[in-house]
């Protein structure tokens, strides 16, 4: 039997570094997963860069002179069109209305850069997350994904890594070593939905892993 | 120059595993600390057997028919007599009063089975922690070793250790687990004290680690 593929659509605003470790786990064949298509509202995002040299399609949707709902339609236009098996909020800066995530249910990821329940929520993005994980002094912190759900960074956690907090370590040097971790975190939870081992079970996430977590 | 070794005074309420994995790391050298007491408040503990078994003194003090102060002033009448350089809280399940907790400022430790901050604080304890942590479907979960302070599980975080949660985990199960990881990281931050690694610095717990943590 051959492998079942799953096609992903990535959404980011940023430099795309976890989009980019999506993709190279799918070029090296680590994961069964084809990265279909990046949606940025972001014309000036790096992201778009990547998907270029990589050969997968973007689609720069500008957020700007639009209301909310307006924006989102032609996002959704755009995901119809495609009809991706996974969509990945790889540092998607813009809060998603209730609408378009009762639409995904199951099937849109988030990446956040801290061991959620702690750190999330609106206004907990980059480096002020790891101010924050500064500040409360903790010597571990991490990465989760999780189902998106109309709570922010608050749906049903799917996998977590941890990572040290160094002594010397200030915002930014951390959310480098959170990043790193990342890297390896996305790639296996999208590898785990193309090996349907991940399952939404009544408001639960159930990784199913052999490698037993 | 011979190495200096510490005092160690332990307290516990019940089995003792905590208090024999830095008996164990005394014994074999690994740590420069004496564990030279056990303190316990209950004459049922098993923790009593393992300071017969190394020969180290202990001493019931049972809480039982007695005001808190009363109580405390016995322990400290205690600790007076053996002068310990650092106080080990290894499941202690009393809260201790404020007058206590400030006379030992900077040298009483606690290990709480916990990422802290989550699923610390009064009524946060056993497997009632891992409860609420499968409750919260973390991926993630660990243990803290914080100095006491007057706030229940709030003292600075002096070092963390984590570990996956399981799918099949039930209370029980990830007890074990943390329990495994709480031997490794508990006689390490004491050693960390024995070298003299460990400050209290404005309020902050500072761990300085050749090992970079």
């Amino acid at each position: 039997m051959l492998d079942k593929m799953i096609d992903v659509a990535v959404m980011a605003s940023g430099g795309g570094t976890d989009f980019q470790s999506i993709i190279d786990a799918s070029e090296s064949g680590e994961i069964d997963a084809d990265v279909k298509l990046l949606i940025t509202n972001n014309p000036d995002a790096y992201c778009i860069e990547r998907a270029k040299k990589h050969g997968i399609d973007h689609h720069v949707i500008d957020h700007r002179g639009k209301s909310r709902q307006e924006h989102e339609q032609e996002i959704i236009d755009v995901l119809e069109k495609y009809d991706p098996d996974l969509i990945v909020l790889a540092g998607y800066m813009r809060i998603l209305t209730d609408d378009f995530v009762d639409r995904y249910h199951g099937k849109m990821i988030n990446i956040h850069p801290a061991l959620l329940p702690l750190f999330g929520g609106e206004g907990m993005y980059g480096e002020k997350v790891h101010e924050a994980v500064l500040e409360a002094g903790m010597k571990r912190t991490g990465c989760s994904v999780h189902f998106v759900t109309s709570e922010v960074d608050g749906g049903p956690i799917i996998d977590q890594r941890c990572v040290p907090v160094k002594n010397d370590d200030d915002p930014h040097s951390l959310a480098e070593r959170v990043k790193k971790k990342e890297h390896e975190l996305l790639p296996s939870v999208v590898g785990a939905f193309a090996d349907d081992r991940v399952r939404l079970k009544e408001g639960e996430a159930v990784l199913v892993s052999e490698k037993d977590n």
